[in-house]
């Protein structure tokens, strides 16, 4: 049996993966597309999208729709699969699924996003969209001359307790250690802008509500009582957890789990291997700058490719 | 008379300038945009854009009337002039107009683009888009199976003719110096593809055709003599002329003329000042890629502002 060498393999089917597939297909490149579904964290979106230039406002299922309809125009092969391993053997990519296919390619981009990390309480589910939200420059503004709470004491969230803080009346940001992970500087912002309160050693029991959020239940470590805060909205910015771990040994991370790319190629540490999107250690994570980086993907492995090919 | 100073101003309104318009928008941000016109080369293009994801085929013209209902969603002041000159004096930068206006800002986007030189020859107008192109991405799939001539021999020239040498039945590259100044590297690969033939000294004269282009006529500078070539297309890779030179100063710039600039964040050497799109460095000139640069500028910027904002 003669196993077939692609091209180019891509990981992934959310904005950046199905980019990095259009331009791929226009470039006639022999391409294999492996994702779990099409639409990453777009597809999840309960709320309208009204940051992609040229939507003014569109869901998030419709706008994957056309994104899928625009790929499959092209002549790329699509498998329904998670992928589970990475390696590479001389020029050879092989990639491994869980359901134990293997494919090999000359070139491999991952665009295998990234999943906000889940608190796992009462009302988290149910009111997502509702007042819960993972994505605080995605909804923020809907909260704007309201009160609510960031869940997270770290970089990301002083960071959107100080965008927040901006619009609404008042931010709370509750951090379950006993001390502020964020850096001084956006611990001084924070202070600075007057609005936003530290709750510390506060361990999140429950986001309470009607149709929409009302407050959020919290135990006070220190003295092991409950409390309740009276919020309109709750952002969880518990980290997020990039789907990347299947890359281990080809590629560097940052303390974030992100790849490590050159930010004008995407290219990570392995030659032929890129990188594009939410997986990266990219600091806008926007469906737009998503789209970006997988072109320049795409073109920087047909570069990669055309080099490869002429010297063998 | 009290001066208003704005958050920012956004010079252009291509791709990169509209969507840090929108993401500026969004962040209600006090901004300006100074643009000459909107679309840049995108209201330029004759043949259909097929590489914006979400959008299989659009003209030029329908995309960016989308992108501009979309800006103008959103609370942006619009100036439609052309800018002279920026200057920045302590962190206020003053941007001059070719209509002797005024104009101040505490952060700066320049998303100015960037147009292809021109050989003015007799024919290149006449033919455009009917087989003259200056986008060999965007229009070489055309050619299929043709003969295309490439006008210019350095690195541009010849990168063009690696490419539709993969597409194309025969490539000429013509150059009007007495060598080659593309690289070495490129220089091999265009020999390996087997379908290249540089010719040097040549100056192009006319491109002709009846409804589309059928040939080049070219003076062969070493005789005297004028010589034609039958081809299908010409593409034009005489050099880009990006609108930078109003910034001198303030930014630095490669040997194109292109500002150099941190690729994550879009940031110049000028704290404050953010160049997206084709007016810089980038490799990878795409109407995606210039918006997914728009909105890294926007963010930075707005970042930049919170910043000087808080510790003012």
């Amino acid at each position: 049996m003669t196993e077939k060498i692609w091209d180019l393999i891509i990981i992934g089917g959310g904005p950046a993966g199905i980019t990095a597939g259009i331009y791929a297909g226009r470039q006639k490149l022999k391409t294999l597309l492996v994702t779990k579904n099409f639409g990453g964290q777009v597809a999840e979106k309960v709320i309208k999208i009204e940051n992609y230039p040229g939507f003014e406002e569109i869901s998030g299922q419709e706008l994957i729709e056309k994104f899928k309809k625009h790929l499959l125009k092209y002549d790329i092969s699509i498998e329904i699969d998670e992928v589970k391993k990475v390696t590479k053997e001389d020029q050879i990519f092989i990639v491994e699924t869980v359901s134990q296919k293997k494919f090999s390619a000359l070139s491999v981009i991952v665009a295998s996003g990234a999943e906000p990390r889940r608190l796992n309480v009462k009302g988290e589910r149910e009111f997502l969209g509702r007042g819960v939200s993972y994505c605080v420059t995605c909804d923020g503004p809907l909260f704007r001359g309201k009160k609510v709470a960031v869940v997270g004491g770290g970089n990301a969230g002083f960071e959107a307790a100080i965008f927040l803080a901006d619009l609404t009346k008042k931010v709370y940001i509750l951090e379950f250690s006993d001390k502020v992970r964020a850096d001084k500087e956006n611990q001084e912002l924070a202070q600075k802008t007057g609005k936003i309160e530290v709750i510390l050693r506060a361990k999140v029991k429950e986001i309470k509500g009607e149709n929409f959020v009302k407050s959020l239940i919290y135990e006070d470590l220190s003295s092991g009582k409950e409390k309740e805060i009276l919020v309109d909205g709750v952002f969880i910015e518990a980290g997020r957890v990039p789907a990347t771990q299947f890359l281990k040994g080809l590629v560097d991370f940052n303390e974030r789990n992100e790849i490590l790319t050159e930010r004008e190629t995407m290219a990570t540490k392995t030659p032929g291997l890129f990188a594009a999107g939410d997986c990266n250690e990219g600091q806008v994570k926007q469906i737009i700058t998503a789209c970006g980086e997988g072109a320049k993907a795409a073109w920087a492995a047909y570069d990669y490719l055309q080099k490869i090919k002429l010297n063998s």
